[in-house]
């Protein structure tokens, strides 16, 4: 059973400022919650529709109804379970190696591919703009698989610390330097822009070397590429 | 106004079998319908909320109210156009260049963004098994962006037609070689995998040259890539 006012709770998780508020955000599906576990979140309880996690102690976990979890899903379609975890305090910024800053990304879809690629390619920070989605938007938790547990995700005035980076700024632009023939160091920052605008005037003026991705269709009509499949090739050719 | 049965066609066309008893298909969103527009698709009806399209005869368009929209509309917020297609018959098989097999993809994004990326990269032929999803599914035509457009793609028994084959058949595998160390031709048929299984086993048979995008975090956790990221990273390398 979940009780009505734990499915107020929990359906509130949906918004950012009930996240905030209550500390806690929630994931869903078998392969997300594994992950979570074995990482540094805290778990605050379990629910769940067949028997399963058995390293979780009963206390902290409760067999519901496929009904009940429905009720408490954000998914179109219900998993067969959704965790709660606390959300953890912010850890302190890396400075060494790539970094990724993102200048007002408002996909979860996006973001989360975004998260998983770093993982992928082994870039622990990522920075956000205040206008970026927030990484416990429950869209977010399940478009990482789980990635959100291995890279370091903080949220700041991208413009003042910009200011302060000692480092090369890059940033993917029409009209930038190829990519394939520039060469690309294994430290600094990599900027990438909003899904509609692209960079930002004002952060595009701390850029300090701007990059392109070029095109080689004949009809040179393709407006751009999305930003997570531009992240997956800028991510490639820095670390390949 | 859209009468009652215009309304139970267009809203028919989100289901396959009803795309292909009609050989319809629509699009939604001034982008898309421009692209499609201005190449080769042959338009069967506009509507639209506000005075747009100028180019379009007054016969082939008809102003229709917000709420008119909503209801022939497949997306969860309208946009402010909606234009119903003409499915083309199908192109002749290009066999040269690169060509990008698809072995049975299920979501309607990720064959947009794959489409969206061979667009990009110069790439204008996909084959696609029959299990492929349908590239007239309207989450797929909004997905391309308009590329569909530009990009020839067959529908055909994938087994058979690599059997045919005389050029090199490349798949990403967990096992194959380094991408970034390998020479890569100009020619060649490049698989990509289901989501959830990858490439299925009577098709990694006709593979002759298996590669891998390797991953660089310390972890060694991540699970994969999503396939549309794969795809970015794997032509950009074909294309660099």
């Amino acid at each position: 059973m979940v009780s009505k006012n734990q499915i107020k709770l929990i359906t509130s998780l949906v918004q950012k400022k009930y996240r905030k508020q209550h500390e806690l955000f929630f994931a869903e599906g078998t392969k997300v919650i594994e992950e979570l576990l074995h990482s540094n979140f805290q778990l605050e309880h379990l629910y769940h529709t067949k028997p399963m996690f058995y390293e979780v102690s009963e206390i902290q976990k409760t067999l519901i109804s496929d009904s009940d979890l429905k009720k408490i899903s954000a998914l179109t379609t219900a998993n067969d379970c959704l965790a709660v975890f606390k959300i953890p305090q912010e850890k302190k910024i890396e400075s060494n190696g790539l970094i990724i800053a993102l200048d007002d990304i408002r996909d979860p879809g996006n973001l989360g591919t975004i998260i998983r690629l770093c993982d992928w390619f082994g870039i622990s920070q990522i920075v956000c703009s205040e206008q970026t989605v927030d990484i416990y938007n429950p869209k977010v938790v399940q478009a990482t698989m789980g990635s959100i547990a291995r890279v370091t995700i903080s949220y700041l005035d991208l413009e003042s610390y910009l200011n302060d980076v000692k480092t090369e700024i890059f940033g993917t632009f029409m009209d930038g330097e190829n990519i394939y023939k520039k060469h690309l160091p294994q430290e600094g920052i990599i900027v990438l822009g909003n899904e509609a605008n692209g960079i930002s005037k004002s952060i595009e003026e701390k850029i300090t070397q701007k990059i392109t991705i070029p095109r080689f269709g004949n009809l040179q009509l393709t407006e751009s590429l999305n930003v997570a499949t531009a992240t997956a090739i800028v991510l490639s050719e820095f670390r390949r």
